[in-house]
C-alpha cells in the first residue's frame, strides 16, 4: 500500500504518447497493491491504472500475467485489460522499470465478507477458471506444494523464534500435507491469491477480479482452498462453515466439483494455509525495522493452520463422495 | 503522501448515505497531501475527494477552510467545492475524525515549472485574491511574521545542530526581516502555500488550486513571495528571475501591484523563505526515526534564504517605484 516510484507530469505525458489513448486529465498515485506503484490516470479517452512493477513480480513473468489478463478480458471475464501501445506491445518501461497501462475497473472490495459475498466470489472464481480454459500461457506455481519443504527448511529457526515449539509443529504439517497431497485433480490456470481485496463488488454482485501476479498452473480446487482461508475465517479466528459452503456452492453454480475435488478441499486448505504462513514468515523476517510497508502477521495463518489440523467438515457425509 | 486512516466499504457506504450524491462505484486511497488521508470516490453522481483530517489541520480551523473553498467555488474560482450532507453541514465525521467530501478537480501539477507555468500560476493566484474579496471568514496567519521570532527562539539549538554558525545567521535574518517588514500593504485572504503541487494545469493553462489548509489573512503580496520561492528556484539552487518576472506579470494580468507591493517583494520573499525554513526545521526535529513520511529538507530553504540575503532584483529600476 504505497507508491514507490513517483512519476512526473513530463514522464506521464511521454508514456501516454506511446498509446492512442488521449491526453492526461489527471493522475493520482493510489494506495493499492503492496508491491507495485499504481496510478489512476484519466485521459480524454478513458480511465486507466498505470502500474510500475517494483519488486517480487519478476520481469520475466510479466508477459504471462499481462497476456492472461488480456485473454480473460477478451473472453468476457471482468478483469482489467492491458492496453497495447502503438507498437503493439503491452509491456512497457518507465524509468527503466517494467510498466503497464490497464483499464480501470469499477467496484469496491469488502472488508468483512458475508456468506452472500462468499457465494459471489466463488461464482466469480469458477467464471475465471472457465474463461481461462484454452489460455496458451503456462507458469509453474513457484509457491506451490512442491517447494514448501524447501521454504520451510530455510525458515525453521524463524518459526521457532516466532513461537517456541512452532518449528516442530510446522515441520509435521509439511510432512503430512506433502504426503497427502492429491496429484490428479483437474488443473488449469488459477488466480492463487483471490483474497477479498482482490475482488470488486457492485450492488452485492461479483464485479471484477484484480491482481493476477500470483496466477499460475495448479489444481483448480487449490484456488478454492486459498479463498476458503481468505474469506471464511471470522476476526476471532473461527472458521465460518456457512460462508465456506456458500463459496463452494457459488463456485458450483458455474462449475461442478468432482467427488475427488470435494474430498481434497480440507488438505488443500491446510496446504494453502501453510503456503501463506511460510511466505508471511519470510516477509516478516526480511522486512527491515521501520520499513514503509508493514508485513502481514504470519501468526494469523498459523492459527488457520491449527484449525485445519483438526480437520474441516465442509459437506454432509453423503455428499462427501470419497 | 500517505493514507493514515483506512476506511471500509461499510464505513464508506454509511458516510455517502449522509449525502444525496448517489452510491459508491469505486474508492481508492490516494497519495496526496502530506498530513491527511485522501480517497478518490466515484459515485453514481460524480467524482469526489474524501478527506479525513489527521493532524496539523486543527478541527477548529476547518469551518474556515471549508467555507473558504465553498465561497471560492461559488464565486467562479476553480477549486474543489465541499459538498453538504442532507443536514446542510459540510464538516462531517468518520471514525471520530473530522472529514469532508469535496468535488474532484481535473488537472495535473507540474514537477518542473517553466516560466509559462509561472505566468499561469501568478494569474491563478490573482484570480484567487479577487474571488476571495468579500469572503466573511477570517483567520490569523499563525505561521506569519509576528511569530517567527518566537519559533526561532525554540529552534535555535536545532539550527546550530543542522549547520554550525547557522543559529547566528538565522537570528540576524529574524531581526532584519522583522525590522523591515512592511505593515501597510493591501491585505486579504491568501493561500499561503501555493506550491507547484497545489496547482493543477490543463493544456498548459491554470486549471485549479487545491489544499487551502494554510489559508489566512495576510498581505496579498506575501502570497506572491511564497510562490516566488516555490516556483522560481532551479534545482541547482539558483533563482530564475525570468520565471519570477513571469509569475508577477501573470499576477498583474488580473490585479496590478502597487509600487509599495513591488518594493516589498524582496523582503517578503526573504520572510517567506524564513517561514518555510523554520517550519521544516521544526518538522525535521519532531519526526521520529523511521517515520512513514519523510520530512522535507530544511536546508533547501536555508539556501533560498541565502539568495535573498544578497537581495533580489525583480524589476527594472524605473518600475521599482520605491
Amino acid at each position: 500500500m504505497a507508491v514507490y516510484t513517483d512519476i512526473t507530469d513530463a514522464e506521464l505525458e511521454a508514456f501516454l504518447g506511446e498509446f492512442d489513448l488521449g491526453e492526461a486529465l489527471s493522475c493520482k498515485g493510489i494506495a493499492e497493491g503492496v508491491e507495485n506503484s499504481n496510478f489512476l490516470v484519466e485521459t480524454t479517452r478513458g480511465r486507466f491504472i498505470l502500474t510500475i512493477y517494483e519488486r517480487r513480480v519478476r520481469a520475466e513473468d510479466l508477459p504471462y500475467f499481462l497476456s492472461l489478463m488480456q485473454w480473460l478480458a477478451q473472453h468476457g471475464f471482468p478483469c482489467a485489460e492491458p492496453k497495447a501501445g502503438r507498437d503493439g506491445a503491452i509491456q512497457r518501461t518507465i524509468r527503466g522499470k517494467p510498466a503497464a497501462l490497464v483499464e480501470f475497473m469499477n467496484g469496491l472490495s469488502v472488508r468483512r465478507p458475508t456468506a452472500a459475498h462468499c457465494r459471489e466470489a466463488g461464482e466469480g472464481m469458477a467464471w475465471l477458471h472457465q474463461a481461462s480454459a484454452g489460455f496458451p500461457g503456462h507458469r509453474v506455481n513457484d509457491l506451490g506444494h512442491a517447494v514448501w519443504p524447501a521454504i520451510f527448511a530455510r525458515l525453521q529457526d524463524e518459526a521457532e523464534h516466532l513461537k517456541p515449539g512452532l518449528a516442530q509443529m510446522i515441520g509435521r504439517d509439511v510432512e503430512e500435507i506433502t504426503a497427502a497431497w492429491p496429484e490428479d485433480l483437474p488443473s488449469g490456470t488459477v488466480h492463487a491469491d483471490l483474497f477479498p481485496d482482490n475482488v470488486f463488488f457492485h450492488n452485492g454482485r461479483f464485479a471484477a477480479a484484480i491482481d493476477f501476479y500470483f496466477a499460475c498452473d495448479d489444481a483448480l480446487a487449490y484456488d478454492i482452498a486459498v479463498a476458503l482461508n481468505a474469506w471464511c475465517f471470522e476476526p476471532d479466528g473461527s472458521f465460518n462453515v456457512t460462508s465456506a459452503r456458500a463459496l463452494i456452492a457459488g463456485y458450483e453454480r458455474r462449475r461442478a466439483l468432482s467427488p475427488a475435488e470435494k474430498a481434497a478441499l480440507p488438505i488443500l486448505a491446510r496446504g494453502a494455509a501453510l503456503r501463506f504462513f511460510l511466505t508471511r514468515l519470510n516477509d516478516w523476517r526480511s522486512t527491515p525495522e521501520g520499513a514503509l510497508v508493514k508485513p502481514k502477521d504470519p501468526l494469523e495463518y498459523e492459527r488457520k493452520l491449527a484449525v485445519h489440523r483438526a480437520g474441516l467438515h465442509l459437506f454432509d457425509d453423503e455428499a462427501q463422495g470419497a
